[in-house]
Formats: structure tokens, sequence, C-alpha cells
């Protein structure tokens, strides 16, 4: 059931609220405009997107291990920006985040004795890393400063 | 559990194994192969991609509405493309299978007293939008010819 919770379907079928990006481009947002403030915590990030904490302390984790924030601890610890907004660029949340495929290949084994079939792996691998590329290509050239310039 | 069996479960999370996109490559690069012969069918079809014939009818529906095969009825009938490869960009048949965005918003509604959070509608609609632009503009650089070449 926990599973289940995870997911939503749609008319069209089903797909996954997989929000992780959003979340991380809210949480950066968050902190690089109270950038000349006392540092955020999980709870007032939580709060600004309406989600769990938990959820908000998952992405942190993540973007402290990719060196985009970093954590202060004590009574009036939080978090904060780990580099100005201009130096950080969209692709790298993306990497610090994704780890899925945007889109997903066919991975039960080919028929070998259609070449059609035989022949797709390697068609879809390099489908799949060109659509990657080029996701990542459009995000490298956004900066997070960019987005803050919008609230 | 018939919503289950849809979903995968990786190490890093949850998503969603939604192969239109690969499945109609695959129909579709059958189909070019084979153009010379007879139509194929969904059967045919079904044991080259190693999947079910209905996954395969429900992929050739939209296909078809898309104007990309058509289907020729009878006891020798099946599916035929409905233009020489070089006229099927990729983005077309992307257009035709995948309804759902690469990247998600979160849907929740924004904290009124949190200009971050009021703004971050307005920044992730455009975000999602340049994401599934470059998509689009990545595959309508390609089309089904110069994947069947790779065959």
């Amino acid at each position: 059931m926990k599973v289940l919770l995870l997911f939503r379907l749609t008319k069209d079928g089903a797909f996954l609220v997989n929000k992780r990006f959003a979340t991380a481009i809210h949480i950066l947002s968050a902190l690089a405009y109270h950038d000349h403030q006392a540092p955020l915590n999980s709870d007032i990030l939580a709060r600004s997107i309406n989600t769990n904490p938990v959820v908000v302390r998952r992405i942190l984790k993540k973007l402290t291990v990719g060196g985009i924030v970093q954590t202060q601890r004590g009574k009036h610890g939080g978090v904060r920006l780990a580099k100005k907004p201009a130096l950080i660029k969209l692709s790298d949340v993306y990497d610090c985040v994704e780890s899925r495929q945007l889109i997903s290949m066919n991975e039960k084994p080919p028929k070998k004795d259609c070449p059609v079939s035989c022949s797709m792996g390697k068609i879809m691998e390099s489908l799949v890393s060109g659509v990657e590329n080029s996701v990542k290509l459009y995000l490298s050239k956004q900066s997070l400063q960019e987005l803050v310039r919008k609230i």
C-alpha cells in the first residue's frame, strides 16, 4: 500500500509523481532568496513547498553531497547555498537529484532470430542518451540566479 | 494489485516503467524494415518486442490516429507505415504516444504568505516547457529512416 501512495493514475495511463527536481528547485530558490538572512531549516522549507520535512531532508542530503548546499549545525543552524546562485547551473541540480532516465527502454531480452529486435538495444540507447544530453544542455544554460530574479 | 504491476522500484526510489515511446519505435522500425513485404500484424510485432499483443494494439491505435501507420483489414491484413520512413520524424512519434511531462511539477497549492512558494508555479512551468521543447527539438532532427539504417 505504501508503494501505491507514491503513484498517481491519469486518464491516459499511469505516471509517477516524481517531484525531486521541482522540490530541489524550490529549496534552492528559497535559499537564494533568503541569502542575506539566517540559514533556513527543513521545517521552514517544507512549509514553503507544502510538503513533509522528511522529503526536504532527503533532497538536502543529495544537494549537500553534490556540493550545492552546506549545513550549519547547532541551535541557530540550518542550510545555506554552498556557492553563489549565479554559479549553480540547473543541470548540476538535475544531476544531483535525478537518477532515472527520462525515456525508458524495453529491458526484455531480444528475440535472437529477429534483426529488428536485436538492434533495438543500441538504437534506443543512442536515443535515450541523446534525450538526456539535450535536457542537460538546456538546463546548463540556466543558473539559479536567473530563476530567483523571477520571484 | 493490477496497478502495482505497472511499476518498478529502484534502489533510489520509484519510477514508472513507461515504455510507450520505446515500443512505438520498435513497432515502426519493424514496419519500415519489412516495408516491401506483407503487412505485419500485432502478434508478429509483439513477438519481436517480447511483449503482449494488447500492448502493441494500444500503441498502434495511437499511431493510427496520428497518421503514422494505417491498418489493412481482412485475412492478409495488418499494419503498414502511412508515410515513407524518411518523412516520419521521431518527434511526431513522441507526440503520438507520450502524454506525461518529462519533469513533474509540485501540484500542491502555494503558501500565500511566501513569495518563493507563490512564484514556483511560473518558474517550473517555464522549466518544464523548456525541457519538453529541447527533447522535441532533438527528436525532430531524426527520422525513422535513420534508425532503420542501424538494423
